[in-house]
């Protein structure tokens, strides 16, 4: 969307400000005939929103130098933790870009009854090293925290499209312990790949396994994306959530998160993740002496090519 | 400007795009009542923008990483410098931003025949520290570098709004010698305050020194700012420029650059700091033993407290 809503440049119109109308255009235009279009198209786009931004708040000098600072910073932490702690991705987070280009990326609208299961963000949690492990079975590796409340998770995966079950799909489930902490971040309470496993479904396309009811928890309080979101007064939590990433040959994946639909955080999560279709009911769970509670999912995945309506 | 021309907000407006119409407006609602009314301006203003940029074209996956892994590593180099090397205020002058910050806090439109000497951003080199020195007097401190070219500059400062002369107005001068390095940068050449100094205008606001002629330097040719040149296939260079900051305690100070007409940089200078006033004309000088040649500069300072046209 242009700032104009008509063509996508600043030279073509009157400019709604007391500043020097050819400018942007003029920065734009120092790109060389190397650049490739794309490169073009974004990198100048990028250019007439930072300047439509910056003229529309008439940002000051000292405002400007503070956002410098603040981009130093950035890097800085990513820099002094040995790149292990992003805050750039989680400054994105926080101002929704993340959520913003996984729509843009996985956008697919149903011709038919049925839409596929939402996409949400990946995160910085996910790990290509999660074991295998058999339907029936269970990711809780380090035996029930305190807290801890262990859900038989249950559903079948679908060809949206057709109604059939997609017999071999990967169900794979990462989350953090009821302490609110990935394996990553808490090695002295969990071995490598605790609450996380891959599950293959069976010939009726079904997976089921145990897990724990999830843990909302905080972002660091501490560091540039603490700053920021001082400055907004906002709060650091994300609403307790499952991570699942469903893939098949045949299928478009599916990455996204499931939320508890009691959880006091689900309508402000801290990176804007939620969507309706991933809101999900715990129910309490009789006659299995392995949990407490129930959680049926059912994931419907789009055929690989299948565009939708645009 | 809002994207709509409007009312600020996605909220109102149906947009020309297929993406969940509410997001935004959701991101910027999520601030809580105790930021202050600037932070949100301005807060909900990036949002807005970063938002539109990103719909308007469509910013993949990847390339929403490598703009993460980017940022990172402008704040490394700050950090691994031990902050001698700021990226992300280098970054913001290839994108223009400095200039137009520059341009929203000093633009004064006069309003009788004399507009003040436009103001031009302060960079990186200037320093509190240059020693005042006597009119008639040099900033070649360290003696006329190979391909020094001496210049006679002089001139008279004066009030825009009367024509008359700023007698005490402090001109303060600072520019690279020939090998386009600054003090800073080039101590095995130059001791501290070689080719900087400031002088004190006479009693008819006259002022008179001898410099060099400037000349044209490079960008540095490594790190993230190269590479986001390298992306847009532009040119490192930055016009030869000498460095002015004019200022009386009854007047608005006036921070400038001067350029020789002759430059070939002038019209792509990879920070955009060129303004048709800024552009000046060094003649060759006859009967003065000390330089080669001359360069007459008058300035108009506008009175403290005038506002002009907006």
């Amino acid at each position: 969307m242009a700032s104009n809503g008509t063509n996508g440049t600043n030279g073509a119109e009157k400019p709604a400000h007391r500043f020097d109308p050819n400018f942007t255009q003029a920065v734009i235009d120092n790109m060389g005939p190397k650049t490739t279009p794309r490169n073009r198209q974004v990198l100048g786009a990028l250019v007439r929103h930072l300047h439509d931004f910056t003229r529309e708040v008439e940002l000051t000098i000292d405002e400007w130098m503070a956002a410098v600072h603040f981009v130093n910073a950035v890097g800085r932490i990513y820099s002094e933790s040995k790149q292990t702690r992003n805050e750039a991705h989680r400054i994105c987070d926080i101002l929704g870009l993340e959520s913003l280009v996984d729509e843009i990326a996985h956008k697919v609208i149903s011709e038919g009854d049925i839409d596929p299961t939402s996409s949400s963000i990946l995160g910085p949690f996910w790990s290509p090293n999660a074991p295998f492990r058999e339907l029936g079975g269970t990711i809780i590796q380090d035996g029930v925290p305190p807290k801890g409340r262990v859900t038989k998770m249950h559903g079948v995966i679908r060809d949206m499209t057709t109604g059939k079950p997609i017999p071999g799909a990967v169900f794979d489930i990462w989350q953090a312990s009821a302490n609110g902490k990935y394996d990553f971040q808490d090695p002295e309470n969990q071995t490598p790949n605790n609450l996380r496993g891959k599950f293959r479904a069976d010939e009726e396309g079904r997976y089921w396994f145990y897990c724990l009811h999830p843990t909302a928890y905080s972002l660091p309080q501490d560091g540039p994306s603490w700053d920021l979101l001082t400055l907004m007064d906002r709060h650091p939590m994300r609403p307790a959530h499952i991570h699942i990433m469903v893939t098949h040959e045949n299928f478009q994946g599916c990455t996204t998160q499931l939320y508890p639909n009691d959880d006091p955080w689900l309508t402000t999560d801290t990176v804007f993740a939620v969507k309706p279709d991933l809101v999900v009911d715990f129910k309490p769970l009789e006659g299995d002496d392995k949990a407490v509670l129930e959680l049926e999912y059912n994931v419907f995945l789009a055929p690989k090519g299948y565009k939708g309506k645009l």
